[in-house]
């Protein structure tokens, strides 16, 4: 059995400290680093090791023995600069796989070029996301696939319930595929054409955004 | 036909940034408000209307016409004063559904017993799923269907290279949909049997987390 996989957290803001914390919770060993002494302190009960560093300074990744790490998630966000020049120097000792918080898509450009492995942006994800839940309360999950394009968990609007999946012809009208349909415990994937939607539905779509609000104000 | 909901955001930083485009984007009027000149002209085009303004006057709050929207969102952040009271002057105005940030839990809680409507974490949230997705390092994003089934974004397999959708038969094999493709700029949806994957694809699959797990192996 191979052994874990060990992860390292730089900045303990509140999108770092939920990843140290969520990746500890599930077993793993978890170095957390942040530059603020109050923050490591409060922190220090939290995850398996909490060290005061500053991550611009290549020494300091390197006495760290940062390059002994699998994962090592840069956490870092109001300082643009910081968070560039540590994903650099993670880069350069070694580490194989990067993940960076980005501030913006030009930020987050810059840093797939420099070699992130991965490049996340909480914020601007979670603000999608809560759209998408306000514009109809029956959008439950939503992923964006491009600007234009995303997968959303919607309930079954009511004009639909009793409707075959192709009677509805959601593909021609609305130009959105349903791919699943979760239905109490179950899911249906993917739903045969015959399919008839019950009251609790809830449909997985795929589609362009015009498409999927339309079915979204159906509702 | 009902009148479109009235959305205002108030506080322009990523997570409100993104809800006040999002929202717009979908086609709604948005309102969004900043107290800091220097963002509020940044965005002066991305949105219906913004002004600039200190929302924990209750003057201006109320000179600003707020308890004619149906929604308010408020994303001030760091400001956790600000924030308090910026909710709590929206609630005494009337406003019918008030969505708040919250830093942290105890925080989130005192915003529930104002009579927030609904109290989101984006940071801690979005570091739950990433602390998730890490686990497994070519998934990048996920959403679970059923404890068996989910939606995964995942990396194009080195061994699936030059092949076309048709020729890997992944239905077939390990019982995973194909619904989108993710190439460069473009998003391929739904790929057509004939689609060959090239190296940086990406793809987007529906299916039972055994052959999802079995899809990554192959990476
Ligand atoms: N050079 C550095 N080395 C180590 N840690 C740093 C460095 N610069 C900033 N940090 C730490 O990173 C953490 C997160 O940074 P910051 O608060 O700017 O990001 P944020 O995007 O606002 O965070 P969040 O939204 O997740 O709360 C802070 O606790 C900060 O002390
Ligand atoms: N009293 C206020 N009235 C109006 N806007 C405010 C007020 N206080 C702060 N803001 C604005 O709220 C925005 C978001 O606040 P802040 O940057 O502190 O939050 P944040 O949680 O770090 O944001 P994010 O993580 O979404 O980028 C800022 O642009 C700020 O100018
Ligand atoms: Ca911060
Ligand atoms: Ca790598
Ligand atoms: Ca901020
Ligand atoms: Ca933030």
């Amino acid at each position: 059995m191979k052994n874990k996989k060990q992860y390292a957290v730089i900045g303990l803001g509140r999108f770092g400290t939920s990843v140290a914390i969520t990746l500890h919770k599930m077993g793993y060993e978890v170095l957390a680093i942040d530059s603020r002494e109050e923050r490591v302190q409060e922190f220090s009960d939290e995850v398996t090791h909490v060290v005061q560093a500053d991550t611009t300074d290549e020494d300091t990744l390197s006495a760290l023995g940062i390059r002994n790490f699998d994962v090592v998630v840069v956490a870092i966000g109001e300082d643009i600069q910081a968070n560039i020049l540590t994903t650099l120097q993670l880069k350069e000792l070694g580490v194989p796989y990067i993940v960076t918080k980005a501030k913006n898509t030009l930020h987050g450009k810059m840093l797939e070029k420099m070699g992130a492995d991965r490049v996340v942006y909480p914020e601007r994800d979670m603000g999608q996301r809560v759209a998408h839940n306000l514009v109809s309360s029956n959008v439950m999950d939503y992923i964006e696939l491009s600007p234009e394009l995303g997968i959303v968990e919607v309930r079954v609007p009511k004009a639909l319930v009793g409707k075959t999946l192709a009677e509805t012809d959601l593909r021609a009208k609305f130009e959105i595929n349903v791919v699943a349909i979760k239905r109490e415990e179950v899911v249906i994937v993917p739903p045969l054409p015959s399919e008839k939607f019950t009251e609790r539905d809830i449909l997985v779509v795929v589609g362009g955004m015009k498409g999927i609000q339309r079915l979204e104000e159906l509702a």
